[in-house]
């Protein structure tokens, strides 16, 4: 392995924009709930807090999730890819994560150029 | 929903470098894989060939997974989420998705400012 690759010391490696990417998945179901992104703010209030927050790029703001929708994701687990530029947040989800009331954002499938729901 | 958030056309969000984040997961397990980033060349390839393809920020080009290592991912599914800027890959991987030889690149979990392996 590469340097910073095995066990050791959390080195989050920040974009440009100070972001890693971060992935929600629900830790019961495995399911994949939501794509987002956490600068330094973000990853030090979820660890503080135990719920996940991210920063809006849209919005340039730390938000946490469900702090409208009160559908907040606790976090139980946070793993971290090979060169530590994603994050994978393993949560117990408060409700659907997707503002559309979706469980999962991911709730569409290609078929050709057209999106369809996901039967399941 | 929002418009563009239904069934209808696949129209990609592309940030301003050109990209979308994509997210493989193993079809059979349901395990998340690896997260990279994808252009339009990156999906049409991935269209054309039924192959996982990105595109490496940090090559500035087209790669197709395993073109080296020869550890491809069959894409079986395409799932988009409720604004279009990231999609999931579902795979058939044939080998190890990380450079490092581990299943996922996602093999490392946070406790406190460490990292450890995930035990699974």
């Amino acid at each position: 392995m590469g340097q910073g690759e095995g066990p050791g010391r959390f080195a989050p490696r920040f974009d440009a924009a100070g972001l890693v990417t971060a992935v929600a998945v629900d830790a019961a179901s495995g399911e994949l709930l939501m794509l987002a992104h956490m600068d330094a703010e973000a990853l030090a209030k979820t660890n503080e807090t135990g719920l996940a927050h991210f920063h809006s790029r849209s919005r340039g703001r730390l938000w946490m999730k469900g702090e409208e929708s009160g559908n907040t994701m606790r976090v139980l687990e946070i793993r971290v890819d090979c060169d530590q530029d994603a994050i994978v947040l393993r949560v117990e989800p408060a409700g659907p994560a997707c503002h559309t009331g979706q469980r999962s954002c991911f709730y569409r499938v290609l078929d050709g150029d057209r999106l369809e729901l996901v039967e399941d």
